[in-house]
């Protein structure tokens, strides 16, 4: 990924530096995380050293995808780690600067898909916040303790409650349109208005001012819950925490789980593997189902931790995914494939289904595959499923199939060498395709599958826990295409090259447009129209080119802009 | 607007054909609508050698604005001036070939901004093709009696019925995705998956199969509702038309109206007058309320026919939307004013809701200002209404004020030279601003803009039909700011040069997220997810470079493409 001054660049995979998604608390730059009982209290003091890649300096608390790493790290490990936090309060280390955002240099120098893949990654991290609340009992508070200006004020937007300090100064503000030329990349405008239902008229002036607005204004906007006083400030921040922290269904006494690191051998995890075919463009994924039985307790469940199949499989598939969105731009074709026996996976998924209100590690469990399918379904790569003789797309694994674009699915038996299976490839319905795991627009993969077609949809409730051949699989409108053992190899070859030889822009977007058929919500609307103007205003030579808005800040020459409207 | 082979170009107004938008079904070149009873036909038959703009033939009938200003017209006539019509078909004066879509020589030759207006016409009027079987009884039949390739198969998509003739050659397709590295541009992603249901995977083979999809298999996957064999084609287009048209609310037997030319002289019109003001890069636009008092009757409101204020009115209005959006690119922001009696105008308005329910002429008059408001609403402009003594934005005319961006009322009395008025400024609500207007996410104005807060909304209700005063206006949200008159003309004139010193591109983009909070429908899904990627996509080098798919397109060298995915 390259992050030259020529922007839009391609990026040069091979020149730039591998971008890694683990981390832990000791390892933070950015964050410190403490934990006091049921409150949590993340502190931004970002080391302006601290760039993942060089060219800038992160001044005024202002982040890259370095620091949003640590932001993401955070959230996994506070729901994982610490069951008993119920309140988790965001705050600075600097003194009257609350976080200033993305930092414009970085933006300023990087790539398009640089920029676009930040702007994902850092949505995604903020919506995980918003999970935390509704389906973790972890609510978060903005203690903004002076400005909080763009993504800064974004993060905070995230945030159940924003609490403003009151010191005649602190402001929050949405500066990209005046001052960058560009749109806050995280939300902001979406938020602002389906959020926190700011009015279009205070939101147009709101995000047209680049010193923002602060105190009595701020609350009456509906931009902050409330200002307080500085002289009160720390105390009634944690008043506000152990009040939020009252209401949640979060286990109290109860030990939470470690998080180790992964430790891949390149892209090859314990039961995740990714092969790279530079030549095709292709990724070929496959998930490796559950080896033995299902635990056969809870306390089991507990006893293994971040080692019980479905989380592990869950972390290696999130990193995954991470990691070749940020560093294999030009491999545009993800294949997905199962290998493990499809009861095995139902079992495990039973325990998840069986528990998920009962236990909070199960509960977390389910929420964070659902996290990690929902990126899946915003990754701008075309996905396909081939289901084979010995895969495993059973319930949660058939959600995988489920998100691809395609799904094919072998009529027959491969005796292709390297191939030990006999048996033909089957797949199996459970209850969680119908409801476990939403996608951003509210509906389950099937019902979005099947929209507006509810009698087939209670037809496939019929049709769970038992296995699905092919040719029926076709029948129910589950599978794209269901070649014989004949048509099969050249059949998928030939797909594969068509679809890798069309434009990766058109496929991206046509494929954002058919992934979320129907209703909207905020998190959809972010990822579709918000997160499309972006893209298109990041190309402009009014904010990236050379007497653009991006390039032009802090120079002390405005931008020079192209007044056509369009 | 420029038509050069630079792409993307900035528009040179001075050097680019005026385009303008009034036209007759004696003029037409490239339709043919015929008139029987209560079925109407449009034959598409486009003259090769009458694009727009010189520099491409339309061949293999696909078409240019051209083509569409044609298409709009009927559209419109069909409503006013042919009551008895309660089915539409639209069909091909071609032999095979029902239609190509937008010519592609033209996409490539185009300027951004031309092609961005030009799918947004098209948009717009292929909605009011579904507005029209929606809300005016009459149904649009789409009689494929070719292939439909493209915006070809997107004019089928708009109607509510697809007929296909079962030839063993006629398809429908979306081969821009693999033709031409683009999207489709007239909601054919969208209205695929959303209108038609059609599966996501069949939908992701569909768009980027180049040859279409036909006969059996056409129905089978709901792109068509039914192929028809060739001997029979002609007889059964008619009953389908027949059954369609047996349904309608439509009146029998009583005469239409005219839509007579509207001859303005420049932008100013009879009761609509724009003011250019390009060193400011603004436009000054007055709409004037009705002179006179309302007519006694609805006979007299016939006999009026197209004088009758509202639909005059709305006439003009939606002509200078267009002329404006297609040739001033350069003006930015529009400021909208009214001049006239609020009684006056409440009056008029007062009639169309007590009759839009009885009366067809009343009810198309209604449905076509909601969708000339529906055209602000997506118009790519920073629209800023000023409330002055003398205005009149009470009811329908408040709606004007409600869909711009900002609103300022001036609290005091203007008395400088050329005003006349004593009288302070006031507006009034009225039940139209309810429920009578609604925007593209099926939100009055006032409900986006008190979004989630029904409590004063139903506050609001009760302070209908009445005068506002401007610190009262304010006190209720209705409008962004009420200087007095001290400080009227500074505050108007700063926040205007503040306004268009702003990036362009980035207030297109915030504005599209702005405007439309909540809730959406097909038709907000195709402006703002479609559109806004689509956007993006055309300013790609991988599109519109000079090795981009469309400028390739015919050369018989394929396109060659940056592989990096963003």
């Amino acid at each position: 990924m390259s992050h030259s001054n020529e922007v839009p660049s391609a990026a040069s995979p091979a020149a730039a530096p591998e971008v890694t998604f683990g981390t832990s608390p000791e390892r933070y730059r950015h964050w410190r995380l403490d934990v006091d009982g049921p409150v949590a209290t993340l502190t931004l003091d970002i080391d302006e050293a601290g760039g993942i890649v060089p060219g800038y300096e992160l001044k005024m608390n202002s982040y890259d995808l370095g620091v949003d790493i640590e932001l993401y790290d955070a959230t996994q490990r506070l729901r994982f780690e610490h069951p008993g936090v119920r309140a988790i309060v965001v705050t600075s280390g600097k003194d009257r600067n609350f976080c200033a955002g993305a930092n414009i240099r970085m933006l300023a120098q990087s790539s398009h898909p640089w920029k676009v893949n930040f702007c994902k990654f850092t949505n995604e991290t903020r919506n995980g916040i918003e999970d935390a609340t509704a389906n973790s009992g972890q609510t978060w508070i903005a203690a903004v303790n002076g400005t909080a200006a763009g993504g800064g004020y974004e993060l905070a937007l995230a945030c159940e409650r924003i609490l403003l300090v009151d010191d005649n100064s602190s402001a929050v503000s949405l500066p990209e349109v005046p001052l960058l030329g560009v749109l806050p990349g995280t939300g902001g405008l979406t938020r602002v208005i389906d959020k926190r239902k700011v009015r279009k008229d205070r939101a147009d002036v709101f995000a047209t001012r680049p010193e923002g607005i602060r105190g009595k204004q701020a609350v009456e906007w509906k931009l902050v819950d409330e200002t307080i006083p500085k002289r009160v400030w720390d105390e009634t921040v944690a008043e506000r925490a152990v009040q939020a922290a009252e209401g949640s269904s979060r286990p109290v006494d109860v030990p939470g789980i470690s998080l180790r690191p992964l430790e891949p051998e390149g892209y090859h995890y314990r039961h995740v593997r990714a092969d790279l075919d530079r030549e095709r463009g292709l990724v070929e994924i496959t998930v490796l189902g559950p080896e033995g039985g299902v635990p056969e307790s809870l306390d089991r469940v507990h006893e293994l931790g971040d080692e019980f199949w479905p989380l592990a499989m869950t972390r290696e598939l999130d990193d995954l995914i991470l990691r070749l969105r940020a560093n294999e731009l030009e491999l545009g074709t993800w294949i997905f494939r199962t290998k493990g026996a499809v009861e095995d996976t139902l079992a495990f998924e039973r325990l998840i289904e069986e528990h998920s209100k009962d236990d909070w590690l199960v509960n977390e469990i389910r929420h964070y595959f659902k996290r990690v399918l929902k990126r899946l379904d915003v990754t701008s790569r075309s996905l396909i499923a081939l289901i084979e003789p010995g895969s495993c797309f059973a319930g949660a694994l058939l959600e995988l199939a489920l998100a691809c674009d395609r799904q094919y699915m072998l009529d027959g038996t491969l005796d292709e060498a390297g191939s030990e299976q006999g048996d033909e490839a089957q797949i199996m319905l459970s209850a969680s395709n119908f409801d476990t795991f939403p996608m951003a627009n509210g509906l389950a993969r099937l019902e979005s599958r099947f929209y507006g077609d509810g009698d087939h949809l209670a037809k496939l409730r019929q049709e769970t826990d038992r296995r699905i051949g092919a040719r029926e699989a076709l029948e129910l409108g589950l599978v794209t295409d269901g070649p014989d053992e004949i048509d099969w190899a050249d059949e998928i070859r030939i797909m594969l090259e068509e679809r890798t030889s069309l434009s990766p822009d058109a496929l991206t977007g046509m494929e954002a447009n058919h992934r979320f058929v129907g209703p909207e919500t905020m998190e959809s609307r972010i990822f579709s129209r918000l997160t499309a103007w972006q893209n298109w205003i990041f190309v402009r030579p009014n904010a990236s080119g050379p007497d653009g808005a991006l390039r032009r800040y802090g120079t002390g020459t405005r931008a020079d802009f192209d007044r056509t409207r369009v």
